[in-house]
C-alpha cells in the first residue's frame, strides 16, 4: 500500500530508527485520534519555524541570543568549545559549569566531507576579545575529535588566551581492568597531583 | 527551553522511543530544510486522513475494502484470525498463504483492560457462512493469545467451520538445547506424523 509506505519511509528516515520500528510507529499513528495527530503536527511546524541558532554561541534559541548566553550570571571569561547542542545539554545537566559555550556545529571528518570551513569557526575566534580569559576544548575524545581540537588550538595561539581541553580517563564508577588502552594511557598522561585536589 | 521540550516529547510519545532518542530525532528535525519537514508533514497528515480499517477484515487499506479482501485470486474458504495489521504483513511476507485474513485488533488482556468486547469479533462471527470451511487461529503463542483462542474457539464451535491454530514449536533454526520447557512440552504435543510431511 503506497500510502502506508511512505508513512513507513517518513519515521524510517529518523536517525536510529530502522524499518521495524519505523512500521510500529506508523500503526501507532495512525491508531491515534485527529486532534491527536493535529498537535503533533502543529508543534513539529512550529518548533521547526521557530527554534533557530544563537547568533552568538550557536546553541539552539528561540530568540536570537540563547538563554546562556542572555544570562548576565553566567561567567563570561569562559568558552567551553563543543561539537552539538546535545552537550551543551549534558553540561548544563551535570550542573558543574557557569561558563558560556561555543557550539562548533560538528568536528573535522574528511572521510564524511566535513572541512574545518563547515564549523562554526569565525565566530568563535570573533569572540575571543579582552574579556575571555579560557577557552576549554570539549570535543569527543575520538580520532575526528582529537583532530579537531589540534586545529582549533593552533589558530587559538595567535590569540592571548588560555587553551585547556576536557580530562580524558578512567570514567567515574569504571573498572581498571576493562578499560581499554588508549584510554589507560590518557588517565596516567593527564594524572594530576593530589595536592592540586580539593 | 519550551518549544524544544515540546518537540522531544513529540518523538518520545512514540513507541519504543526513550527520551535520548527522541532528543537525538528531535535535533535531526530542526536541522533539516522547510521543503523536507513540510513534505513529512503532509504525508503524515494524508496517510492519517486516507488510510482507514477495511470494513470486512479490519486490515488497513486505502478503500473500504483491502486489497487482499478485494482480491479474486485469494482463496474464500480460508480465514486466518490475527491479532493486528502487522501480522498480516508478516503473513504476506512468507509469502506461504493465499486465504483471507480477520484482523481483532488486539487480544484479550484483561490487566490492561481489554476484553472480548473490544475485539473486532461481530464481524469475524458474521463473515462465517456457507462459504468458509475453516478458520486459523494465528494468535501469539503467550498466556493473552492463548486466551483470546480458547474464547474464540467457544465463539466459532457454534458454526460449522473447521477451527484450527498455527503450530508452535522450536524455531526454524533454533537449537533444542537452548529451547524454553514451554516451547519444546508444546513442539512435542504438536508432533506430526512423518507420513504427514510433503
Amino acid at each position: 500500500m503506497k500510502k502506508l509506505d511512505d508513512l513507513i519511509d517518513v519515521f524510517a528516515k529518523l536517525p536510529g530508527i530502522g524499518r521495524k520500528s519505523a512500521a510500529r510507529i506508523a500503526f501507532d499513528v495512525l491508531d491515534r485520534s485527529k486532534a491527536d495527530i493535529d498537535r503533533m503536527l502543529e508543534i513539529i511546524k512550529d518548533s521547526h519555524a521557530n527554534i533557530k541558532h544563537c547568533e552568538i554561541c550557536g546553541n539552539l534559541s528561540e530568540n536570537d541570543i540563547c538563554e546562556i548566553c542572555a544570562n548576565e550570571k553566567r561567567d563570561k571569561e569562559v568558552i567551553c568549545v563543543v561539537e552539538g547542542v546535545r552537550d551543551v545539554i549534558a553540561f548544563e545537566k551535570s550542573e558543574t559549569y557557569n561558563g558560556l559555550y561555543h557550539v562548533l556545529g560538528g568536528k573535522i571528518d574528511p572521510l564524511n566531507g566535513v572541512t574545518i570551513e563547515d564549523l562554526n569557526l569565525r565566530k568563535l575566534i570573533n569572540r575571543i576579545n579582552g574579556d575571555v580569559k579560557e577557552v576549554i576544548l570539549a570535543l569527543n575524545p575520538d580520532l575526528e575529535g582529537e583532530t579537531t581540537s589540534l586545529y582549533l588550538t593552533k589558530f587559538l595561539k595567535e590569540k592571548n588566551v588560555k587553551i585547556s581541553k576536557i580530562a580524558s580517563g578512567i570514567p567515574m564508577g569504571g573498572n581498571i581492568e576493562y578499560t581499554d588502552m588508549a584510554t589507560l594511557g590518557r588517565s596516567l598522561e593527564g594524572r594530576v597531583n593530589v595536592d592540586d585536589l580539593d
